[in-house]
């Protein structure tokens, strides 16, 4: 199962209502956060996730309202007395944009910070979540992220097994282990593992190639859509997408669900920009700040608030 | 009247229920903004004051809960289409440190933005308020800052001043404006004026002169409060102080009113933190996120929430 909790979902400033852009995905008891404007860490205290879990926070681009809130969480969980180690990841540029931020005030932390600059098309793993980047188009250097649970194992039938002459204990486990055991393979008696369930989150984007490579089959696509399909003029202009557009990658993608974010909140009326999407692909929501959703290889579902 | 609106009253780190470090000082509808904590644009955005209304920002030291909402403020201004020129004070380093968070994004704001490094002591003015600045003791460069409205002009006793002989109409304004007419001097039929309301912010320090010296008979005193007296070695090697040593200052001072601010979020029992206070100087309270309080010659109470 992988959680998503979306801790700030505003565009470009907050609002009353909205944080700047923060995606927290859980699997286990892990945390990976996605971007970190600023509010952030109040955010997650507000939630039911512990900032303390978080193993490692991926940056799309160095804009304010996607960073701003990086070095009050990273000096919070220093003041917390975190021990592990943690990376950031995100593009070029970022190193010295977090060296700026935390050299404001006297930033050194107590565990070790490590920071990776990606260019796009990197692949690694955190925990158990397996990481690619892809390439945005975003004016600057930016990036999207998909994050893919490990494979969940096949299930052994037991019984044909025990029909094939397997006997239970020692020699079940040698075959679940991948051993052929007297002409016996595992793939005889072992369903195909199913691919662990993944998301991909595009940050700030125009419409590109990078983000629907990156993204076939993904089960969730979180997307921009910062504009209206009205305004697609204004969209491209400030490389951004539309609703539309992002509904256009998301039925290109063939993904399970859409999730819209970073919507400018110049649109009061969320329900016509989710019929916007709607029109293009069905299964699309636009998220609020602090809204979890459950997702299993089963439902996408809203556990809260 | 004065009006002041707590916008973070957390000490450190931010909690669910509190903001970090920012208060607002509302003399007609101009405001000052006294440090800027992560968060703070968005608290203003929740409060009933506007954001686009602040006319100065005082930063009393350079760490990061009182500093890291400036550059997400300063950028939403600037979105919002602000022409009105800024200047943000604060003590030495502030221009560094404002440079670096700023240089992380695009960061230039379409409005003149101005810094001004203070060492302490300096008196200058906003709009109708005069501002003090005074060195505090927080093992940093560290300033607090005392508010003083213009002060109240005194009032015409017209009956008398026409048992005198003034006659209404542009001998009474005249007089009013200083004019000695026919031997009677504006003082004879004028009260003396009042002296504008003021309030004194400490900023993060130890108890000190500073602090006792620049806020001698202010209205308010806001005095950070980091620990219970029985902490006081604590406070001590923090350059924090304790709510006993505010307390202290409140009737060094000979105050109306003490503002208990930045209270570790060690101690749940508010309550506790104010009798403390209190066996020093009844007129304290602990102050929350959110609440204004409203300062006339008279009063002072809260508003709200």
């Amino acid at each position: 199962m992988l959680e998503i909790l979306f801790l700030g979902t505003g565009a470009s400033v907050p609002s009353r209502d909205r944080s700047t852009s923060c995606i927290a995905v859980r699997g286990g008891s892990d945390i990976i956060l996605m971007d970190c404007g600023e509010g952030s860490q109040r955010q997650i205290m507000i939630s039911p996730f512990s900032f303390m879990k978080i193993r490692a926070v991926l940056i799309t681009h160095m804009h304010g309202d996607h960073v701003f809130g990086l070095p009050g969480l990273l000096q919070t969980m220093s003041l917390n007395g975190r021990k592990e180690p943690l990376t950031v990841y995100g593009p070029e540029g970022l190193r010295a944009g977090l060296d700026a931020m935390m050299s404001v005030t006297e930033g050194e932390t107590c565990y070790d910070l490590s920071v990776v600059e990606l260019s796009g098309g990197e692949r690694f793993s955190v925990n158990n979540m397996t990481i690619q980047s892809y390439v945005t188009d975003h004016g600057i250097r930016s990036l999207g992220y998909v994050l893919r649970e490990a494979d969940y194992p096949g299930k052994l039938d037991k019984a044909k097994a025990m029909s094939l002459g397997i006997s239970p204990g020692p020699e079940m486990a040698r075959l679940k282990n991948g051993e052929t055991i007297r002409g016996v393979r595992p793939e005889d008696v072992i369903s195909p593992s199913t691919p662990g369930l993944s998301v991909s989150y595009t940050g700030d984007s125009r419409p590109c190639q990078g983000i629907t490579e990156a993204s076939k089959g993904v089960d969730v696509l979180i997307h921009e859509s910062t504009f209206m399909s009205s305004e697609s003029a204004l969209a491209h202009d400030h490389f951004h997408s539309t609703v539309t557009q992002a509904a256009e990658a998301a039925r290109a993608c063939g993904v399970r669900a859409l999730m819209l974010t970073h919507i400018s909140n110049r649109y009061d009326d969320r329900g016509a920009v989710v019929d916007d999407a709607r029109s293009v692909f069905a299964e699309t929501v636009a998220v609020d700040d602090l809204q979890l959703y459950e997702v299993t290889t089963k439902t996408i579902r809203l556990v809260e608030p």
